[in-house]
């Protein structure tokens, strides 16, 4: 009975026409893909798979075709190819250049509410100028991982058939770059940050009055990611919340805002969603954040990549199903 | 359609039989009744009725009828008596003695997330011996406020027909009162405190990890106050988790946790509900969450106990509502 409940009141299937008219479009994931070295109070990797568009196409790989475009040196390793392309990854934007993978560590507190960076070797990823193979030029989703605005936006230009765009920034392009990042959101559809950005993007403190701000900025759809604390969706006349999910264990959060991301836009994509049609179903956009939420959990049980060597289709709709019972009332 | 739909959505209304039984009994709220001197961002006040007990009977008398057990001194003015009597609010156990009335002062930052206690003069409060007038001692209904532990045990001791008692406590007292403390909540059936507290009651920083810890304490049902994050309730085979009320302006935050608490306990009394019975519906405790979550966000809307002059069970229902809308998926 309960799993029959559960089931049932699960998002209604994808009807099959519209799989049909779906199954060759593909979101495109631009951003980086790197070697990290991370330090939780769990233990300590060296040199793992990570990188916002690593993130980001793995988890929305859940859903829907995903294309990556992003840049690697020579490097990188033939297991971390194989592991996008065992979840179905399009690797034909995926760069090789001369010189070695972008890479990063850092450290995070006990509390794991702070990280301190402790290296950045930019390295290829430094002339990263995204090329948009011609077979994904007409494709209707695309999702820009935090890169340089300009560049996002030459990205955007470049996709002559997209139905939803949208991408993710930080603090030092809306410190730094502010005027060419406000050219860029202008052109989204939906910009996805942390409560922290959302607050110096629009000058507000309040969340409430940041989103009216923001959503004068360009997006018809703002979701603001406030970490163990769950996340926001905001549009013109309505918003939605949802708490973050309680881990027994937070083992490794890095990149766990990408896979809310992947999530979050792996399922509009899955759904056929246009977010500036005037029908859009609140309750899809609902689920679109829940689906963000659990895939952002899920990233946080293991070191790096590690969970979604394992993770199938079916745990990700099980803990979409928690999440109802948990907020039900 | 949409009214009708909203108000077929709220919770079943309590049967007439069970009203009729459960007419004449009472919450009885033990704590403090105090002038506040409060600075927040938005403006000053020098002197206004403030105390746990104030806002938790304020809160919890949309909901039941409810006699307050407290102290002040002769310096107690007769508007603040009315407010309290305009409420319906039991006033015997209210004491009058020599001397002046708790004062308490504090000052909030900027983005209101901290805040400052400026002065705190206990006066005739020092001496507080919550003493239980005779027609109160079989009420079933017992919310203890944040005072010394063994004054709340005693308390709980002259009550002889309690069906369902909890309270609040504060860092002091885990710190320093720790045995009677613990001593104190083995006999309560729920306790409610904020996130940093119950990491110290528990000396775990997990909240899944620390809710198992201090439900092992004695009480069946534990909720954790998260200040705008919301609140969880724990209990030992489930936890139900809202955000928090975004407010488009924190005018003054002071007593929202106690107007929680009032929310939360006194929709458990007017549903007569029993805390330690086998047979609980999941989903009534997650509604006192949202009304706790109701009282608390309208508390924040204007100084001191200023809303309570105006707001209405109606308004208290709409928002309910709005809850709902915000959350559901």
């Amino acid at each position: 009975m309960e799993t029959f409940l559960s089931f049932y009141r699960m998002p209604p299937p994808v009807p099959r026409w519209r799989l049909r008219y779906t199954e060759k479009m593909s979101l495109v994931v631009v951003g980086s893909v790197a070697y990290d070295g991370i330090e939780t109070p769990h233990g300590r990797v060296e040199r793992v798979l990570g990188g916002a568009a690593t993130y980001i196409a793995l988890a929305a790989s859940y859903f829907t075709p995903v294309k990556i475009v992003a840049v690697v040196g020579d490097d990188f390793a033939g297991q971390d190819y194989d592991l996008l392309a065992e979840r179905g990854i399009g690797l034909e934007g995926l760069e090789r250049a001369p010189g070695k993978t972008f890479y990063w560590a850092g450290a995070y507190s006990r509390d794991m509410n702070e990280r301190t960076t402790l290296r950045t070797d930019l390295n290829v990823f430094a002339d990263f100028n995204p090329k948009i193979p011609e077979s994904y030029r007409s494709q209707p989703y695309l999702m820009l991982g935090n890169i340089q605005p300009e560049l996002q936006r030459q990205v955007r230009a470049q996709m002559n058939g997209v139905r939803l765009a949208g991408g993710d920034t930080m603090n030092y392009w809306i410190n730094d770059h502010r005027e060419a990042l406000l050219r860029t959101i202008w052109e989204w559809d939906f910009l996805l940050i942390n409560d922290s950005e959302a607050r110096l993007l629009s000058g507000e403190y309040n969340l409430r009055r940041a989103a009216s701000a923001i959503l004068a900025m360009g997006p018809n759809t703002l979701v603001i990611k406030r970490g163990e604390y769950g996340a926001i969706l905001f549009r013109q006349d309505s918003h939605f919340m949802v708490p973050g999910y309680l881990l027994e264990e937070v083992f490794d959060p890095t990149g766990a805002g990408d896979c809310f991301a992947g999530g979050f836009v792996g399922y509009l994509a899955e759904r056929g969603i246009d977010l500036s049609a005037g029908h859009i179903d609140r309750k899809d956009l609902a689920r679109a954040v829940i689906y963000g939420s659990v895939l952002g959990s899920y990233c946080c049980e293991r070191f790096g990549v590690d969970r979604f060597r394992t993770l199938t289709r079916a745990d990700i709709d099980q803990r979409f199903s928690e999440f109802r019972e948990f907020t039900e009332f």
